[in-house]
């Protein structure tokens, strides 16, 4: 994969086009071995795109197909495999056809230079945008050229190139100058999501399967959440599927019952799912994370089915009027205490009608904090029909960090009482300061 | 540059460390021409170093400083530069304390080859991982290598590798092979930051701006918002500030009155400020954005100064409930309407007694929509002393674009009335399927 881009070299852009080409090849069943990334630069280009040639079947170069001067990938590639470059008509009308559409001005040496294609290329039209790829077939390579921008890239090699590619290795011979060195390896990944267990705990659950060298597995760790990716490599897509789903299998086992799904299920999915499934309805009290928590909530389609409303009691007075907490509690214990928090839970349950109710009250920094309630500090209460319970966290971290550290946990806490049932008896134990789940909370929510 | 993992070549996470690095490179003055990407592999790593070491004084290498058997980066740069490992006693005293501190079981084998440094280097300690950095000369050249966590990575950057450069190249003679042609060139970027104009209506007034050659000025269409950024280069840090300054200054008195801010600033810290210095409270009631509105205004410190307090209206009940719409109301218009959100904005603003109440309500889907109410459907309506304005909107895009979308214009809307000040006239104007800003946002909004 050879990218073209001065804006990667300055750093203005991530590569993120090199992430979802390898994803697609990985998916293909085609080896990637290498990347470089140049800018836009005649020489530099010309010298990367020699070292593709040199070691790989297949060379695909993204951006530098724009219409202004600094864009030269075409060009470039045209020279270096001694190819003509020639107009193609149905290219030209597409894009003044698109042009039109924007109301953009059409500027015909514009257009004139983005429907310039490698001869014998084939093309691919970019339905989002006006560079299309090529693809070209030449001293027993394959070269591929994309597009910069990222929704272009995908949609074009989504529509186009995966196809074709397909085609070609089904074909075979494609490539008689091969480098290959063994049989075609095909990848499938599976992740497999867990919640309420730390790295160090979920290592020692995996025990030898960290080891497995295919699949492997591993785990990566994101706010709140472990993610363990599995990724099976066979001569086949379907044989890479089953060994990846068997393995994602064997790694749940190990894991329950933390898992809250896989793949694409989120925490608030699998929460949604709960709810619905249980019939119940769910109201949310949010101080800190300021609707953070409705946020993710409502991100899952069909949440209405379960999520009746929320308040986010920023200050004290919208605590007493839409949670009903008293006004003696707040002076009492200050917003941020157990019995605040509790207090939330409860009365946003009860006002709402709602099965539960979930309250996050805390101090999310910069400033306010003090030496026995320091910023990080976080009371996340859950009311239901066994009762309410409460826990006590300090996260590290900023502002943003705490609030999502925060959202996290609700989610996590709210996902776990629903796996046991609403109707457990949960007294209130929890009190400032010595509350905490069994695992102790605290020592677990390091930056 | 050289990064080191497999992961990256399977798309399992992008580089996101090569970006961090070219940013620190332009801030430094060091011209940056190659990124290269190999996977855990002695032969392609010790291939892509020595090309690296031919082409450039100094090569920097992410990743494979680990504690397993696929980690080989220390070795394979020990290998190619012809240098020794060596133990290196205070990094290991270092990781067993990390290690103890984590709770973490301390493997010997583990410790020993994480604390193995290249012969003559220095020692970059890793203030939140076990592995340091290491910084070598050789040849001619210097070469720096980093851990591949991004956190780690980062820290090791800051804390000592930018200090360690800026001393080498303050003291000149260090690269006696120099493959450097032109004098040192130091980079400064700005962002000027816009709301409210389109692309096409920025590129206008930009005008011949966007054609500067240095600094350059390139626009960059983010959601909802238009970011122009600078880049300045010159033969110094200062100077490089300056001429990217003046620039800025230039780009933003051409796209007033829309710049809401430079840099790190964002829309809900450039509403922020405006309330605070206007002395005004803000209540708000969400239906379809279920308190994303909410969580990005408490992203900035200090937001309990103004924000007062948020509802997440989802259900009909709650909006009647909380929001004091008539049930007759939503029973004639719908839930998503004009009459109900202008009803949703004054209603927050009367019983919460703030200065302004904003509102929105609208359809995210993927599921909901009608022939007269597609999904994508919003109305924003915010409320002031000046009277209430609705807006219609009919956003593209998945469920989470469009719940983003409408945040980010009511954030604008807000901003543009607090920019123009809130008493201001509003006439309730505005109807369903008839209102809109000047310039007809729904033909503003495509995906």
């Amino acid at each position: 994969m050879v990218s073209v881009g001065t804006e990667l070299l300055l750093g203005q852009i991530a590569n993120t086009n090199a992430r979802f080409l390898a994803q697609c090849l990985a998916e293909l069943g085609i080896d990637s071995y290498y990347q470089q990334v140049v800018g836009d630069n005649r020489v530099r280009l010309a010298e990367a795109l020699r070292l593709a040639l040199a070691r790989s079947d297949l060379v695909i170069t993204t951006g530098g197909l724009g219409p202004t001067e600094d864009d030269l990938t075409k060009e470039t590639v045209a020279e270096v495999l001694g190819l003509e470059l020639v107009s193609d008509p149905a290219t030209a009308e597409r894009i003044r056809g698109l042009l039109c559409a924007q109301r953009s001005r059409v500027a015909e040496s514009a257009v004139a230079k983005q429907s310039l294609v490698l001869e014998g290329a084939e093309v691919f039209p970019n339905p989002v945008g006006t560079a299309p790829g090529l693809g070209v077939r030449a001293g027993g390579r394959v070269v591929v050229l994309l597009p910069g921008p990222p929704a272009e890239l995908e949609a074009v090699v989504r529509e186009h190139v995966v196809p074709w590619l397909e085609r070609l290795l089904a074909a075979g011979g494609v490539w008689p100058a091969s480098t290959r060195t063994g049989p075609r390896n095909f990848l499938c990944s599976r992740v497999v999501k867990v919640c309420g267990l730390g790295e160090p705990a979920v290592e020692e659950a995996l025990g030898d399967l960290v080891r497995s060298a295919n699949p492997t597995v591993a785990p990566l760790v994101t706010t709140g959440e472990t993610h363990v990716r599995v990724t099976a490599a066979a001569g086949s897509k379907e044989e890479a599927g089953r060994l990846a789903g068997e393995m994602a299998e064997l790694v749940a086992s190990r894991l329950e019952p933390h898992v809250f799904g896989f793949d694409d299920e989120t925490l608030p999915s699998a929460c949604g799912k709960l709810l619905r499934e249980g019939g119940l309805t769910l109201a949310l009290a949010e101080s800190l994370t300021g609707g953070l928590v409705g946020h993710l909530l409502t991100e899952v389609p069909g949440a209405s089915d379960y999520f009746e409303r929320g308040v986010v009691v920023y200050s004290n007075r919208s605590k007493t009027e839409l949670c009903g907490v008293p006004d003696e509690l707040l002076k009492a214990h200050g917003a941020v205490s157990e019995p605040v928090a509790s207090a939330m839970a409860r009365g946003i349950r009860e006002r709402s009608g709602t099965d539960l109710g979930l309250a996050l009250t805390g101090i999310a920094g910069p400033t306010g904090g003090t030496s026995t309630k320091p910023v990080g500090l976080v009371y996340i209460a859950l009311a239901g029909p066994g009762g309410v319970r409460c826990e006590r966290y300090v996260f590290a971290g900023g502002r943003s960090v705490v609030k999502l550290r925060a959202a996290q946990r609700a989610l996590t806490l709210l996902w776990e009482r629903l796996r046991l049932g609403v109707d457990t008896p949960t007294p209130e134990v929890a009190r400032d300061g010595v509350s905490g789940g069994p695992a102790g909370p605290e020592g677990h929510h390091r930056g």
